[in-house]
């Protein structure tokens, strides 16, 4: 396998999602980067939607080169987001990127969904490998909506990144509201929500008389004007930081009135 | 489909896991937790291992009654953990469990290993669906090693959750080390360690002269003191208190000096 080299000294920007590197958005996105740094990228080749943090372990990956109108456009993997990104990082590539950017994911990741989601899960994987990383999504399930606003703003915050870098185990969850440019309302830096889904699911009985269950929900927004799904709304592009040190402090400080020895 | 009833006052307690319902882990853990409760077992039905926070949302869930010496031990389904205990609370059970605990893994789910672990999602979704929620890993991948410390101790801090509740939100990650039950140090709450893996992957050519790649990888302990790692390698049973609010409020604040607005 020839492995890519960057050919210049501009940054060095990986390019992943969880649509498929076959989507429209990861097409934007990289055609977008490409215009301030070399892009490499490295996506999988199918779609894997709601993936979470998933790594592959119990079999070995597979990569296949990708073209798009006979030039090779990335590496397409056999795997997770997760997977696209240590493998890019810890062997495909030559040098470590500068940068990692997931997406542009067809549907927000706010609140309860970004743990769920496969395009900041590869942006999670980037920032566990010490690179600046940033997940870009679009508050839409259309796959012909209009993608030009979230690829500017993915190259503005990309540019921005790159000049401050990010602290340690960090990483930026960005989603951009589907309306035409002029409607944007600006910018917000926001909390993560605590919008939730109210689950069901819808019971079918297949040709054959086997029970199948369709997941089903309705999504109850946080009115929390801090929050992602607020800012989205009101038609404000959302950056969220992130991080994942999940210690629950204020539990961990009640639970030394547990006398957890005595369970023992 | 017969929908599972508790038969009596006892607590109901929903068991599930990552590595399967044909496991050991989750047979010793659902008898150990029978003494104290209403048991019911929704399991994946083959290894989930490292599938993260994943949910199937493209294709819909089967389950199918899952039998041990000819009588039913619980319902396995063809999903991920987090599948699992969603289409349990959601769909099969009549009534929602006052608790849920998944393992026993085999396997320790420490450190950076808690985002990629799929016994860790299944009490992530009890915990979501505001379920109090435990996950239990021995600290071996040796599937002959002996549960009876870890079950044990799951029905104890069971009793212990059952009584106190925890706050909406969090869970509890325990794991056991892999020594004699007379040679556990004792208990400690800790903190998520800041171990992580020194990764890389392992190129191979198949016999058709194809490559593929194996993740391979050292684990780097974490040497502080109040960390899950730490306790562990000392022999204690280690608790560790999570939550999955992912804003980093510290960066939150930094960024107000980026001017964001200015990006768009």
């Amino acid at each position: 396998m020839t492995r890519k080299r960057p050919s210049s000294n501009r940054p060095f920007i990986l390019v992943s999602n969880d649509d498929g590197i076959d989507s429209p958005g990861i097409l934007a996105l990289a055609r977008s980067l490409a215009r301030i740094g070399e892009v490499v990228v490295v996506a999988p080749s199918t779609q894997q939607s709601a993936v979470g943090h998933a790594i592959t372990v119990q079999v070995p990956l597979r990569t296949h080169r990708f073209y798009r109108n006979g030039k090779m456009f990335g590496w397409a993997v056999d795997g997770t987001p997760a997977d696209c990104v240590k493998l890019a990082v810890l062997s495909l590539l030559d040098r470590k990127p500068d940068l990692v950017v997931s997406g542009i994911n067809h549907g927000m990741n706010t609140a309860i969904n970004i743990i769920y989601s496969g395009t900041v899960s590869a942006a999670t994987e980037g920032s566990i490998l010490g690179i600046p990383s940033i997940a870009v999504s679009l508050a839409t399930h259309d796959t012909t909506a209009d993608l030009g606003t979230a690829a500017l703003f993915a190259r503005k915050l990309a540019r921005e990144v790159l000049r401050r870098g990010l602290p340690p185990g960090t990483l930026l969850n960005v989603n951009i509201p589907n309306v035409p440019r002029g409607e944007i309302a600006g910018v917000k830096v926001t909390e993560q929500g605590r919008s939730w889904w109210d689950d069901g699911f819808e019971r079918r009985i297949d040709p054959q008389g086997r029970e199948y269950y369709w997941l089903v929900g309705t999504y109850k927004r946080d009115q929390n004007r801090n929050c992602d799904d607020y800012a989205l709304r009101k038609n404000f592009i959302s950056i969220t930081p992130l991080h994942y040190r999940l210690t629950d402090s204020g539990l961990l400080r009640e639970m030394n009135d547990w006398n957890v020895e005595r369970l023992w």
